[in-house]
């Protein structure tokens, strides 16, 4: 399908890398955390900061759309040839929060280089992952020697997906015209491994809550009053210990309801991979598996809904004892949903699971801090068998199918703008998203932008055109 | 009983107090917080400050008692009369953790007075009490014309009874015999109302632990494995939630054995009380009443055991959402316990409940800050009708019974020195103990050094030494 021999791809893949890396780290020293509303600024400087890197690298439009919320970044880059189809890539410049004193070996905002990796916050998730399309493009001409992408090429890069994407779905409804393409293409997923290289064919949806409790005024002395009234850190414990029953299913009335349960074919592909839980266990950092009764796994953080109590705080933290009765607690809560089930729906039965669950005396607020629906594309769309070859050329392997645990806007450019959706992300397990020292491999930078640079060429349109054609490099 | 007329412990008391005032806000403007490890300086200027007061009071015999921990104070001031009765004051000088941040009107390290109180952490738990025996002794040595108390007078002020007095019951062991008297007397606990003068006839006891608890090694993205491994957070959440049942009852294995149950008597008593819920709501600043099945709220803060969630702490707690499973939670809990439940069993059996409660695959790590044993004085004891009697003085007013919800080395003193415990406290329930805007009322620590020097008086030897005898003031 294809008459660029892959070498010219890599040669400019190569040659390009060092300036790439340079700026790469120089993106990555922003600290654009969009939870943190005192890094706003942050942010807004990240969205300029790549809006002008996307101008270098030639895209004749580029634009920061403001939100209600933090900016995204469009940018535009039309092909020749009036039949080419387009594609949207998206992805995202703001990071999660980090500390160096949570853990980090090195600042989370000074990248840095250890064996092969670039450790900072956002490296993997998703600066990384953005930044390898400035290549890919570029080595996309250069090795087809075209002055224009062979496909028409459009970015979306938001300022709020670690936030939730609150204003995600009104930025591409208010834009849809000019976001108008083919296909959607989100690099901000994983593959299996690196000697593994995959292709996702659907992520979760993510519900996003807090639990703001009350009890007492003020903190009490528990000698005075313990054991008299109820106690608001105790009650978020009532509320996260609720969440599950015995055989880890979520509580919540009617969560399950809808659901596209996994065909007898996915678990048997998902089961086929080469799934090692001891090593996967060591990804996790974790000592033990603990899930949904009846599932695998894979199963449990690829295609099954989940509860997950991201964070609770409640009386006293400090050193020793302090013998009280708190005022407050606070309870932060996330939900992963698969394609079938009602978000709406959902936030109404926990807004009513709540209500139902806490004891009686504590006073409560529930705030959604967003939601992201899931999606799902399906197997034997032309598109994803455009990506999957691209992929095998870039990694020279046969590529497998995953799908994505983690949550992204995919669905709502899915649902607003019509179009299948399709995966190109090169991050894997170990590289710590939104844990301290987060990285990303190098070697799969460089593979991302041999990736794009093929898919381009992929997808673009046929008979190629004559500026493609160079004497002495005929295709495989 | 007394031939001193009570005018003359008044004016003595009128004429020190404004020295007595000033004198107790120095030691108020020292942060001596036993639970931080920080303010381990500031705890050891708070004992040394006193020991220099009370030598300026007149203490022939003032020591710091270093101790593994955190210091204490003893004065000694005997008695003219070898067969007076000797009585040990306790109380303490550290004081509960306090920043001005966490709601306090002003600085809790900077005494401040608002409508005649006396605002700063430590001015009822429990400077002010300790405090209020300087001008007590003074007054009663000026009314009675003495140059040494009735009573042989000795004072044992400890510094770390606000992290649960690790140390404590070691240093009364050690100096038992220095420490010799006749009936120990605790100024550290409350009365009713400032209208409705009460002594205290026991105190629970208390068992002060931390759970810290981990799953992974550090914080991990949920979206990739969330949902199948264990959330220590959640595990945290598990306990805290576990701890009651639905009857509110303690669900530690054996809780409940050997107490010594409430008398018909002692429940008509306290019903008797004029008791408003509504007011003590007030006081509680909590909107409801929650605690055991079957007993009023009077039994339940006084007389039944119970168990607290003091803090819960675990991921992320900062502004908006993070969705991690965190890698750490803890979880702070406190148990008060009554005459007759065995602390070291309770121990045992929480250790017990919660290897069983938690969910596999979360380690833990139980640490019981300290424990100190409940304490019962008898109703009819002589010396508790002389502190009655000192009591009635002081206010004008019939003394009704009471018990202290709170917990304090008051069952140590009985235990190792095999002597009656009698308490004299002036603390109201407003006055906000362990938490912010903590005070005391100005007139109620008049009231108590007058108290004091009546009861030294009350107690001391009979026939009553020819210095007391003043011809203008024949007794009431
Ligand atoms: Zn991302
Ligand atoms: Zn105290």
């Amino acid at each position: 399908m294809s008459d660029t021999p892959d070498s010219a791809v890599r040669d400019a893949v190569t040659s390009g890398f060092p300036r790439f890396l340079d700026e790469l780290r120089e993106w990555l020293r922003i600290p654009s955390v969009s939870a943190d509303p005192e890094r706003a600024a942050d942010v807004d400087r990240s969205a300029r900061w790549l809006a002008e890197s996307l101008r270098r690298t030639g895209f004749p439009t580029v634009e920061v759309w403001e939100t209600e919320g933090l900016p995204a970044v469009f940018a535009h880059w039309p092909a020749a040839e009036a039949d080419a189809p387009t594609v949207l890539v998206y992805g995202h410049h703001d990071v999660q929060p980090a500390e160096r004193g949570d853990g980090w070996q090195s600042d989370p905002f000074q990248p840095t280089e250890r064996e092969g990796r670039l450790f900072a916050r956002g490296a993997a998730d998703d600066k990384g992952q953005v930044y390898f399309h400035t290549l890919g493009v570029t080595a996309h001409l250069a090795a087809t020697g075209r002055t224009a992408p062979a496909v028409g090429l459009k970015l979306l890069i938001e300022g709020e997906e670690e936030s939730g994407s609150p204003h995600f779905p009104a930025l591409v409804r208010a834009h849809a015209g000019r976001l108008e393409c083919d296909a959607a293409l989100i690099s901000d997923t994983g593959m299996w491994a690196a000697d593994t290289p995959t292709v996702c064919t659907g992520m979760r949806g993510l519900i996003d809550c807090q639990i703001d409790l009350s009890g007492p005024a003020q903190d009490i002395h528990s000698g005075s009053f313990g054991g008299a009234v109820p106690n608001p850190a105790e009650a978020a414990a009532t509320l996260a210990a609720a969440l599950h029953d015995d055989r880890r299913r979520v509580t919540v009335s009617g969560f399950y309801d809808g659901i596209v349960e996994l065909t007898e074919e996915e678990r048997r592909l998902f089961a086929e991979l080469p799934f090692d839980e001891a090593a996967w266990l060591r990804t996790a950092h974790s000592g033990a598996t603990l899930g949904e009764e009846g599932y695998s796994t894979l199963e449990r953080i690829w295609a099954r809904p989940t509860a997950e109590v991201n964070g609770i705080g409640g009386g006293y933290q400090g050193p020793g004892g302090k013998t009280i009765v708190p005022a407050t607690a606070q309870l932060k809560l996330s939900f992963r949903t698969v394609a079938g089930q009602d978000q709406e729906k959902i936030q109404q039965s926990l807004r009513e699971w709540v209500a139902a669950t806490l004891p009686t005396g504590v006073r409560y607020e529930l705030t959604f801090w967003g939601a992201t629906r899931p999606c799902l594309t399906p197997l034997d769309h032309p598109a994803l068998r455009s990506l999957v070859r691209a992929m095998g050329r870039a990694f020279e392997q046969p590529i497998r199918f995953t799908r994505e645990g983690g949550s992204g806007p995919a669905a709502d450019l899915q649902d607003i703008l019509g179009v299948p959706v399709l995966f190109l992300g090169i991050s894997i397990p170990s590289d710590g998203w939104h844990a301290p020292d987060e990285k990303v491999e190098i070697d799969l930078l460089r593979k991302g932008a041999e990736a794009a640079a093929y898919l381009w060429e992929e997808l673009g349109a046929h008979p190629r055109p004559a500026t493609a054609r160079r004497p002495t490099t005929p295709g495989p």
